[in-house]
């Protein structure tokens, strides 16, 4: 069985490992350590914990068990001193607690969820991810980066603070892989971090397996206005030291302009100026059906990418190594 | 297999259920929905969820899960606004949320946790204990009632407002019952809530089972002080409307004077003042041992009851039924 290793954080990764699931692949996620919004960031703050959110997707992304734990896992209580604490950060939380580790703990909630595959942490150290906007600002955490909206007028560095140490498992996860696939996934906030992490870049780099980047959807106002596939590729490699995508896998279908209208307030599409044999270019749109509204984990964007479709174009190469 | 039903909530129900867990026994557990202290009153107050605490003790008693998760279940967060919340109790009433049933909630909280037998609710009507004291104080809830110091200079009435209706499933398990065990446990806090439940009494005196009766060890100040074992059988009788009991276990052990004294403002202990050939009188006490001192349920009080003792002489009659 093919070992596929799934980089990020967020909502991107849900749908590449929701769609892997249901593969015959070795499947394991390595999650940035960086989100410190909403529940999580209480939970950071008040208890001292390692980041739970975008553990718990890649959890739930990953997980066989009934819709019904899966819905109690991502269930977010709505009064009271336990407002907007999703039930499974709050049980990864109770588990680190008990088991004095985060890894562990991780791993005993894949245990209850009968995950498929494994969620791996890229470092076990606290860390605040830090941006130094070139107005001299200063943005503390993840959520003050991905809530900025200067950060296209350019910044000068981003870093975890401190240096982490990257988790041996990841880095063995990622030497042993076949493929390594990086995003879609917010660039500043779920992608690059895993690569501040010490060792993971050269990790990547020394790995034999086939390394693919798969490009997003929509860029961001106020964050990646304006960029094009190229600007994402560079900002990446400009972290890894080189170029080490053998696959770059694109979307080339277009929404209906009401949906594009739409969203305009948040951003706008972006334009493939990728060329060359390595780059695969499909239509890699999901449709808007019922389920998928009532699906919170993608109710945020309508224009996103379809499980299924993103899946088939790895596979092909999956499949072929 | 016998049906062997167990009666009450809190710490006693755990010890029988632990015990009887061990054995060839159909079990379950109808537990009273009084509860309203700590975690559990904050969860009925802010979320208006029933109460989760006794029935998540007993899902735990029940429970073939790891040790671990059974830690988990029990583990309490010590900081910010989670402070006091049993992890339990969180995810019951997630369950309970999501699922819009309680009992629904209960039944997949004893899957997670592997549980040997059931936990059923005996109502699933929102309620609150209430008591008139003789000095028409009116103590409101459970909580108030159990921390009380005035209960033993007596009272005229203790009732549920409003008067529930009981579970369906929880009369029917009484009827078809071949054993139904009442305490040890609270008695205004635990026994009583249960048979002031519409209905209950009525099918413990219909119900072809044999009933027994398991006297607690400790008298609580201010409570119970000075009763001696008629006197709990006569106030259970008092809501029964008669006296259904074919067996009333005791225990006829005396701890060690030093632990007496550490106990004495608490309470003494009971007297046992039941004769006849349906009172069993055996040791019944608990060695206080290391892992025991780890277990947060049984440290409230280190004169507490062996569950294999007592589970021995339930069996030895549930075995000849």
């Amino acid at each position: 069985m093919k070992k596929v290793v799934v980089m990020g954080g967020g909502t991107g990764n849900f749908t590449v490992l929701r769609g892997l699931k249901k593969h015959s692949v070795d499947l394991s996620a390595i999650v940035s350590m960086a989100d410190d919004g909403g529940s999580t960031g209480i939970l950071r703050d008040e208890l001292g914990v390692l980041p739970p959110g975008d553990v718990r997707q890649c959890l739930v992304a990953l997980s066989d068990s009934s819709r019904l734990m899966r819905s109690v896992v991502n269930y977010r209580f709505e009064n009271g001193g336990l407002e907007g604490h999703s039930m499974g950060n709050l049980l990864l939380s109770a588990l680190e607690k008990v088991t004095g580790s985060f890894e562990r703990a991780v791993e005993e909630m894949g245990r209850i969820l009968f995950i498929k595959g494994k969620v791996i942490p890229v470092t076990a150290n606290k860390v605040r991810l830090r941006m130094v906007l070139k107005n001299r600002k200063i943005l503390e955490g993840e959520k003050e980066i991905y809530l900025s909206q200067e950060i296209d007028q350019g910044y000068d560095k981003i870093y975890l603070d401190p240096l982490p140490e990257s988790n041996p498992n990841a880095i063995c996860e990622i030497k042993n892989a076949d493929m390594v696939i990086l995003g879609p996934g917010g660039l500043h906030t779920s992608i690059i971090p895993n690569l501040l992490v010490g060792g993971v870049s050269k990790a990547l780099k020394e790995s034999n397996a086939k390394k693919m980047f798969v490009v997003n959807l929509m860029n961001r106002k106020g964050q990646t206005t304006g960029y094009k596939a190229t600007d994402y590729l560079e900002e990446i490699v400009r972290y890894l030291g080189e170029d080490i995508f053998d696959y770059i896998l694109v979307n080339n279908q277009t929404p209906e302009q009401e949906l594009i209208d739409k969203y305009a307030e948040e951003g706008e599409l972006i334009e493939n100026d990728l060329v060359g044999s390595r780059v695969i270019s499909a239509p890699l749109l999901g449709s808007i059906s019922k389920k998928v509204e009532n699906d919170f984990l993608l109710q945020r964007s309508l224009i996103r990418h379809n499980s299924t479709q993103v899946t088939k174009e790895i596979m092909k190469i999956v499949d072929y190594l």
